[in-house]
């Protein structure tokens, strides 16, 4: 295994079980990344990806690594592996890297973008990657909260599954408002994210921007780590992995 | 029938058998919009539409108008239709119309747009709005050959569908060529247009852009008015009604 590359891939998650690998299901994006790579190639070939997207879930630009005996031209490699793949994920760029790169450990910090239609009607187009909320949350309310989690902190709170002894301090840099054509864009940038982190943070902040939860109530859910005090988990397909720094 | 209403529709019309009422289906939009009217205003309901669009494409702004005995509350009757119809159908604005007005013989313009994904690695995201060709078309040949389409002419070479007696001159007042985002929209303005035409007139302009019919026969294939000379009709999922003017 001489050489080590690092793959970008775009992905509609609309039709597949979420990027990670499977017992139950072959219809993960790992899963047929790497049986097309392992075909195009002729070796075997397990890939790394940055994290885990959850079923539905959209990716602009995940990365993941690999190793492999054979040295690749670029640009033949992106057209024969994109012309096997399924139409709804495309290898977007292969470059070479060092040996000790990994996609996951590597990653200085990741941005995710969770999509919602604020219009009074909500658009007939796109129905797949956006959120609908029944009412519609205000985003003044939403940048109070936004504000308060900004941090680095125990996002416990904002995470379904607890593992012991596991380490729940994250960073999040920025957490951004971008309106355009009625579709709100909540922008997420942070030095890692949690299992179900930016969807539950999402169904928080709709949850605060509709008064479901009084914006006061954030600090004591923060500071008391329990997941039910926090909003419902925002819908996977409306999320979108946007870039990975490294 | 006291009052004459004028609504604006949008729609994504992937999951429809097309706007026109047909005896074979009842998924229509036509036939979705007269059975929720009738339903909601306890009347029969008839509409008009500006135009047929073909199954399968797509409208911003589709205009259509109907006669009716009640008096209709506009904010109201959004509200209500909208929670009706499937959300991939929605009444964007109603507004009270002079009785002569005809959503078809009234319009001055109509305006498409198709859509073109012109990236070398074509985006995961949107295939079903978007045309996806095998090689990449010349913006340059195309532009050279819409030149030559933007007059007043009998337009038979362009269309499906031949009637006897039947006038087949219309005038398009612009093609317009927006390049975003690696998706080139095609935007085609004119005092009406044949059954299929924008359609006829998009795959003549890619096969035109990808060297498959020679730009010096446009001249030949207008002149002919024969349907087989003109370039194949490019697929209904990429094409959007955009507007039509009163």
């Amino acid at each position: 295994m001489k050489f080590h590359y690092k793959c970008t891939v775009e992905y509609d998650g609309s039709s597949y079980d979420g990027w990670q690998k499977q017992h139950n299901t072959v219809n993960t994006i790992q899963c047929i990344i790497e049986n097309t790579l392992t075909d195009y190639l002729d070796e075997h070939i397990s890939i790394r990806g940055s994290g885990r997207t959850d079923k539905g879930v959209h990716a602009y630009n995940q990365v993941f690594d690999f190793f492999t005996a054979a040295s690749i031209d670029t640009a033949v490699f992106i057209k024969a592996v994109n012309s096997t793949l399924p139409d709804t994920i495309r290898i977007k760029d292969i470059a070479l890297v060092p040996r000790n790169f990994h996609s996951r450990k590597s990653a200085r910090s990741k941005t995710y973008d969770y999509l919602i239609d604020m219009g009074q009607i909500p658009t007939a187009f796109n129905r797949r990657y956006h959120y609908v909320p029944d009412v519609l949350p205000s985003i003044e309310l939403m940048q109070q909260a936004a504000v308060q989690l900004c941090t680095t902190m125990d996002f416990s709170a904002f995470t379904s599954e607890k593992r012991p002894n596991y380490n729940y301090v994250r960073t999040i840099y920025s957490i951004g408002f971008i309106m355009k054509d009625n579709i709100l864009t909540i922008r997420y940038t942070g030095n890692g994210f949690l299992y179900n982190m930016v969807r539950i943070l999402t169904g928080t902040l709709i949850d605060i921007g509709t008064n479901k939860i009084p914006l006061d109530d954030l600090p004591h859910i923060i500071s008391c780590q329990k997941r039910e005090l926090a909003g419902f988990t925002a819908p996977s397909n409306a999320l979108f992995l946007k870039e990975v720094l490294y």
